[in-house]
């Protein structure tokens, strides 16, 4: 682990590591964003892609091609096709939650209009098509249209989870595989494939990329519910605000009393939310465990996560990628 | 001409024509709308598909392979993509429009909501992307990509273009192509292309999906000032009441005297519309032949259309893709 100096935290590496590569897939994000004839695409673009974003996905795609010994240059144009894909759903996600703030800032839907934002979107994801089409490799486009499907399922299967409290595990689990572990793993995956790495090299980056998705969301989830607006860019308590049924909600009625449970039903089935009701909804998960609970299962898939890197070559970044595992559950504290 | 009975229209002639592989076409695209996990979204596309609409997009597809000699399987697929391309926008383009019809029927954001409508677009977007990838051919990819970022651009160009009187005949024809043409265009050639024909045949397929696009959505225009809502499935003056500014609004307010200019500033630009605005309108149309000019520039990419065709092999269907051009025109009369 020679690449960690003390208290650096793992994407700080990475994005030390990679910044000559990162460097290159953000011309080709600036030079693919524009249009010659619809001027409002880089407008809306621009306020997103410049907001920053950790650009963990592009990042994973690079640190997999390196780790695989990959001489380039395609590489650099699937980090941006991942980005690309990450930054066309969260236009549209912020169309379908009707949210407000995003990294920090006004949403593109606020600051123009949701049109824009569906039809930026719409171009966004043609343009990661249009990238990744020049690789010219098959299994990765067949890899990239997978996960696309994935993703846009995983949303529409959140939209009809959400509001209600039948909502179990093992639905939350395939909100979450679509919503973001896909793009991780594929992120991941192609990085591989692009690099001509053996199926059982490209299988393992998959897995690692779809638990450290996994152990990402959940975390992501349970932030929602502790962390600080300032902190994660994004307001505290938005998921409860749109009745989403995420794991530390799904744990907490799970152990509700029956006064509890008539609670959950109060804010979450019928959206009728007063004042003090989140902090009731924290205070809930309390007392039952759920938040630890949930954590310690974000905890169980950074394990896995790290687990599967045992079949990646090694490499300076592999252990970097280990650490990510544990760093995104981490945050959490 | 064998194949076309007297007074048989040339669409009917390939439905007929091409049955069975329309037939297949259908089977596809029903088992590729469906969806493990998510129930909302088969229920949304089986609203749209099964109102039908005409099936245009990919009967050219077929018609372009049997005419290059394609002896399939693949040709199917991307008759399916073809179709799925052109349903996403419409699920899209009726967010953005905010409209409420529909080939005749109510349309899904009226029916269950935008979110559904948005991110169902992008489930069948994405299940096009898989679709095309099984060809395993990738300049059919690279050209389905191109258009599909064509496609974007051109709606978010109409965006910006809606609302101001400035957008000139040069602008409308990229929003033409890009709404319209694009797919037209790519889903003509793709057809040569799955068939192994050579580059002079692909292009002029190109070249007459291109010209067809844009005298369909040029009359297609026309008819919204003057059709009947029963006749082409969508509410007349749909585009009047959205301030899109078309082909015979263009004409019109080139030729308008300062009183009508400001007419036209007042109900495209400001949005102030009121009873009998409609009507006036279609009459300053008339009075300054504002229709008749548009429909012969209809005429003119039919007749390019046609001529586009004398590079592709004879073949009965050949001549059914000549009479189309002149039919998509003649639909205004």
């Amino acid at each position: 682990m020679g690449v960690i100096a003390a208290g650096q935290q793992p994407q700080d590496v990475l994005a030390q590591e990679l910044a000559a590569e990162m460097a290159a897939v953000n011309v080709l994000i600036r030079e693919r964003m524009a249009s010659r004839h619809a001027p409002r695409i880089p407008e809306v673009t621009a306020h997103l892609v410049e907001a920053g974003g950790k650009r963990l996905r592009p990042m994973l795609t690079l640190a997999a091609a390196r780790i695989c010994n990959y001489q380039g240059p395609f590489h650099v144009h699937l980090a941006a096709t991942v980005e690309f894909i990450h930054t066309a759903t969260l236009l549209h996600d912020d169309v379908v939650d009707e949210s407000a703030q995003r990294r920090g800032r006004p949403t593109a839907n606020l600051l123009w209009d949701n049109k824009s934002s569906v039809l930026v979107g719409d171009y966004l994801f043609s343009r990661s098509f249009q990238l990744m089409v020049e690789t010219g490799n098959l299994r990765v486009l067949d890899i990239l249209a997978n996960a696309s499907a994935t993703i846009a399922e995983g949303e529409v299967l959140q939209l009809t989870a959400a509001q209600d409290l039948a909502t179990d595990e093992a639905v939350y689990l395939q909100v979450v595989r679509g919503k973001t572990a896909a793009l991780f793993a594929a992120a991941c995956e192609v990085g591989g494939v692009i690099a001509g790495a053996a199926v059982p090299v490209t299988r393992a980056l998959h897995d690692y990329g779809d638990a450290l998705g996994i152990a990402f969301q959940i975390a992501d989830d349970l932030l929602d519910y502790g962390g600080s607006s300032a902190l994660i860019g994004k307001n505290t308590g938005d998921d409860f605000r749109e009745r989403k049924v995420t794991l530390p909600v799904i744990k907490a009625v799970a152990r509700a009393t029956p006064e509890e449970r008539a609670f959950w039903v109060r804010v979450i089935e019928k959206g009728d939310q007063r004042a003090g009701d989140l902090e009731r909804a924290v205070a809930l998960m309390g007392r039952h465990g759920a938040m630890a609970a949930a954590r310690d299962e974000a905890l169980v898939w950074a394990e896995r996560a790290r687990a599967a890197l045992t079949s990646v070559p090694a490499h300076e970044l592999r252990a970097v990628l280990a650490d990510l595992a544990d760093y995104v559950v981490a945050r959490i504290n």
